[in-house]
């Protein structure tokens, strides 16, 4: 059931398909730049590229006799070399190791899969700074400890998905081959020497293979330094956590009893198979079970014991959880993309939602009127007392603090009632909404 | 690459052909419960069952639109409606939530896991047991923090790995359905109440369903309260990392400086794209790579935040990480039967690694002969004057010793020989071997 | 701030100085079960046991040295040591190696432990058990992805949590020593074979220390086999997660929005610095909160990779994570029981929230009863366009369906109402209250 | 057990006291702000500051009545307050919120918990760097997946360390408030509007603020947006597991049967309480199980799922769970950094043990010779001939290549014998060595 907590693109992305692909296209390109730098002759190159054709190669079995080998590309270069003939056939994976192949086909992949990410998150800032611009006014509860606590605008909120998204915007951006060497290129052959390109200029190979696969060189190879995967995972995993606080908040404001938001309606979706009038909110519990089920897996992304020069075990689980963790990060962008694209929102029930509790939630912003006249411990505990009659008795704090000679000796009803709008207590709502609209608009 | 860390044998039972399977059984019985029970006409039970054939879905479809329908259950029993005549139709999952139908396939599917895990626990077993018995008094280093620390027998090292996988083997068998109640049907309607149910006996129809699966009752319906699920999690988890220390043991003593123990060599197994030389330990490092995938993913099943009568994004959650959870475990089990089932045990090797580091593994025991005549302190203080001597000299303890007139004042060379001999200082080790088999041949 | 997040009762049962108690409890069962078994000379026992006061020893000087030694067996032994006279002072320790005696305290302080969890989830239950009875026909909404799906009892919900409480009871209590050898005695010499014992009993001096401990003995040494302490931390976490499911629920039906339940006020409790009228879940979030913290220490406590005879780095982790998971699992079965104790219920409110989204969630209950003359399709077709309407236009589903000739056509508007009667629609509800109770006053 | 896992300088920063010290230099701070921004009078400001010295608080004290509270804040403040006479004390605390305080003050731990990890990574690198210019030849095994593969030399490895803790280094650096913004301050009130600061400037108090503590403003309060303290606390997590790269290396190495290194004697280090041979790797292992206790930690800082304005058990898991980080990671880095510092490099050792199993590991190497003469696939098919032959016979593998007329027909011994010197395959190891170096070098 992956498919509800992925998205296509990305499950394609990192399909085994793709993944026997992407490991030809670095045989392929190995092969070229091992002749461009004069180690294996032209002749070998051209014939070893040509048989790197993806479509010639069965991934199932492939992947089915990797489990005896131990690594796929055992079986993928062994049916390589069926492909080639002597004397290009003896060229074929040369000076390479397994995790090279393998490594940096899944750089390829991960750097398509970072640029599929961005893209998508860049839709869903598109979409918050739609929402934070048109409801920069819509006045609604802000709630702290799941407690009505003091009023914001449904823009505000907004506008810190859209400064939040931003972020993971930027941080996966940062990580993309022509931002940063953050995700080079593996070649070490056996052991991290190179000693297999023998007399060969070994940077000279590097550069040309960087050069084929359009990836930054490494300083040295990382075989069993894994922090940069872990930086990957790890920026993968907050992103995901990122995504499931706006799905959270939406699912919140969804519930029956609150109603602020609702997911759009769509044939065949929300439905109940025993209750007619259900509209669940599918994309925000979608998004909140991809984002658990990505961020489970950054422990064993970032745990680092990798032995010696290459895992016995630490390394493999990459090949598993590194395409889950893709996918899932992908599935929690994706269903908030379409959440924000279509969320409905009530500005009426947000706006009555405000006088639920008698209004209390304006407590502050009345302590804060009698403060300047009787400091701040007397004014808190005046309107305290003021609350506590309005719960219990069942009437607004407005009614409360007029009757109050406390409060209405030294506020007027006027000054009471202007206490009490919360369209007066927005502080600096508007500045923060221009900050995220700019920080949004202003990256490219 | 899930393949290289699962079992075909698991993959195949939580395919999602399989879960279709599943549901469908689940629909099919409980359409002839509710007939047995007189809730529906027996006609339409007959009709509804003959529909449950799961050949005649199309799986893939299935998953497909339930990422619109936030679950399987809706397009499934949309299906099933449309292969159902009226006025059958309007009987097909009658009484039931989705979440009915998903649980109880859910359990089905896992109680079959368990089984499967049972029966390849049980030949763990079987290898450990014979590897206890053949190599009983086959002498090797014990070691602790990584260090050669006093001897123990390859035979007591097989039994510890063969009662801690009838532990396992226990665990899991005690959650089956003919041994406890640990994993009943799901039963329980919209919210957990029958009320759909109407003036029907709920309980007869409950009864008529658990004895269409072969499934104990639930006291109570538990589409929110996961902890069966939970305990399962945990319990597979556990065993995971059982398996885990086996491999990592197997892994360690492969190692060339160690090279006490290899696996079996194999066509196509455990060789290197670049050196000719290697056998790498393919099954151990499976093993351990599926137990680090297994065990990752047990915290998010046991989170137990499962909001009101039915979680949205929690218990989606468990859709994906339980078919994984009876994969990765069924993987590190399976590896470890095969590595044990193959495994070459090198006995020269084991003895001779005795003598590394001038066999001052035998340091505890000489002192304790020395000890019975000059107390404990002193004993422990001449002894490891004597290992500093021996490792700084490079002869051995023994000679050492004997040169060393604190020991050889009050132990003859003989007693001194006997003291250093490591088949005289196994202590308990054949009773601990004894009692392993037994349990293990006790069990049934 | 770790003691927002436990016990004060568990943190004091694994505080520095209680783990050191422990230690020398252990050290002075072993001299006393050495001297029984003739093994060493019952003046040395005595002097022992009596240097084994924990008065006398400074467990923050232990613990400081320990970071150097690698285990505060070491330090603990030599001071020990130095309050014991030759030739006492040489039997110290006897037989035993570091792992016996920190592993065997630290059974001793989990089986204090699980008692103390036990007492208090018994609390829990009673909570539950009385919140079952007392408000078995308080009407509610059950509500299923956060919608409003059919009406329950909150006596129901409560049934539920009681249900979830004794489940994690009797799996607390089965691992105690009373019940099982779950928690067995550690004791194995250095490398598991008892080989220090020498010629005497070795069996004979577990079976005396067993009794001295009122611990079980272990078949085997089990140094590097830890499946018996992660199926103890399993269950833990999973006892989290049941916690975290309850406190969840209450968290959500405080909501201001919601105000079905609301945490008992108590001075300094709930309040803000800065909102007079905020009455937090200070409970809920706390039980939350440590949920989440102790299941986060799971996956570390059931790794299982410890390496050979006893294990680098894996083994010494549990000494973090064992206290910390015993504390905030302590953390959030207390916090529930305190929200329990405390929480008021506002039946009133579960009454009038019946009544949002005008009743719609009587809709199945509609739904059926139109089927019984029309079929299930055409019962849901004409009852979610009823949904829809009532929605759309403000109304009640009731004043929908009476308006609309389809329902109408076949039900009287008695009929309707009675449909629509929550009180009505409440199935096995009282059944499974009584299933849950029963559980509750069988157990002992 | 904690002080074995963590550094005594961290566990400082982040005691009770310090943390009551942060939150009382936040609260100065403020009152300075609000006076520098003629919302309070100077006097009141000065009168707050005075009040803040942490010396005249029970850290103790705040930290039991926060379990009611919920929040050390509430109780720190009420204390802050009774120190202040009227009426500056009705500027206590004027404008924020607990989380405003809260937050900055872990903002400020976190920026000095920064600063000692980067200093503390910087003394690792110098090690390591040491150790990579003294071992530039000092030729040794590379192994992978356990077993040997082909030459590599020690300074390489310890290049590598460098390069992977270089990177540590940068990524915690680049987090520090001289170089980035990414851990601003906290300043939102109530729901983050900052609204209780009326008609005053609040950007204006804000930036007085950030002055104060030196610390960078943010662009939106991020009370409920917690990506900044996940990436934080994935950076600590990632670094952990590097640390656990270096030290799983030091202690494979340091096996009995492999010798290559040993950690430094040091009186008190590293016995056993039985084995007087023993000297255990306990920096190496507590190293791993401190990055084994701190990555553990990482999933519930980075959830993300915080609800609202402010979370209701997301944000306090912070409160335990960043400290326990910040605590193990400096665990983590301080004992390699110890390890390091004192490691003993056996050199002979690992020019021995390249001649175990005959040298094989050597056989790539042959097989290039080979392959110029007769084609890669068959060269491999001879050694790998040659290489059987070795092992089943006990002779090396220059043996086996000299008496094999395959080789010897297309290889002269002289050839063979340069073939098979590891100093002569170990490739780019030099100019890998000096990337590291140079890397190191130009860092400040």
């Amino acid at each position: 059931m992956t498919a509800l907590f992925t998205s296509p693109a990305m499950a394609e992305l990192f399909s085994p398909r793709a993944m026997v692909a992407a490991m030809l296209h670095v045989e392929g390109a190995l092969a070229r730049a091992l002749a461009r730098a004069g180690v294996i002759p032209a002749d070998a190159a051209d014939a070893i590229s040509a048989a790197c054709d993806p479509e010639q190669y069965d991934a199932d079995r492939i992947f089915a006799e990797s489990a005896t080998a131990g690594t796929p590309v055992i079986p993928l270069v062994r049916l390589l070399g069926e492909r080639v003939e002597e004397p290009a056939r003896g060229y074929v994976h040369w000076g390479a190791t397994s995790q090279d192949i393998l490594d940096t086909a899944m750089v390829l992949q991960m750097q398509a899969g970072l640029t599929l990410l961005v893209r998508e998150l860049n839709e869903v800032a598109e979409q918050a700074a739609a929402l934070a611009e048109r409801h920069r006014h819509t006045v609604m509860a802000g709630r702290t400890l799941l407690q009505q606590a003091a009023p914001i605008t449904f823009g505000l909120k907004a506008a810190r998905w859209l400064a939040l998204t931003m972020r993971q915007l930027r941080a996966l951006d940062a990580l993309s081959p022509t931002r940063s060497n953050a995700l080079p290129l593996q070649f070490g052959g056996a052991v991290g020497t190179r000693a297999a390109l023998g007399d060969a200029d070994a940077s000279l190979v590097e550069h040309s293979l960087a050069s084929e696969l359009a990836l930054p060189g490494a300083d040295l190879p990382w075989h069993a330094e894994r922090d940069r995967i872990a930086t990957v995972a790890a920026a993968l995993g907050v992103t995901a956590g990122a995504m499931s606080k706006i799905a959270s908040d939406v699912a919140l404001l969804s519930q029956t009893e609150v109603g602020e938001l609702s997911e759009g309606a769509q044939p065949g979706k929300g439905g109940s198979s025993a209750m007619p009038q259900k509209r669940n909110p599918v994309d925000a519990m979608s998004a909140l079970a991809a984002a658990r089920l990505a961020i489970a897996l950054v422990p064993t992304l970032i745990a680092g014991d990798h032995e010696h020069e290459r895992a016995a075990g630490a390394w493999q689980t990459e090949w598993v959880a590194l395409p889950q963790l893709f996918g899932h990060t992908a599935g929690a962008v994706s269903h908030v993309r379409q959440l924000l694209a279509n969320v409905e929102v009530h500005e009426d029930r947000m706006r009555r939602n405000l006088e639920l509790a008698g209004g209390t939630l304006m407590a502050e912003a009345l302590a804060i009127a009698i403060a300047a006249k009787l400091g701040r411990h007397e004014a808190q505990r005046i309107v305290k007392a003021e609350c506590d009659r309005a719960l219990r008795d069942g009437i607004t704090l407005q009614e409360a603090a007029i009757d109050d000679t406390c409060t209405a000796g030294v506020l007027s009803r006027e000054e009471i009632e202007r206490a009490l709008d919360p369209t007066r207590y927005l502080g600096s709502t508007d500045l923060f909404i221009d900050r995220a609209l700019a920080s949004f608009r202003g990256y490219s």
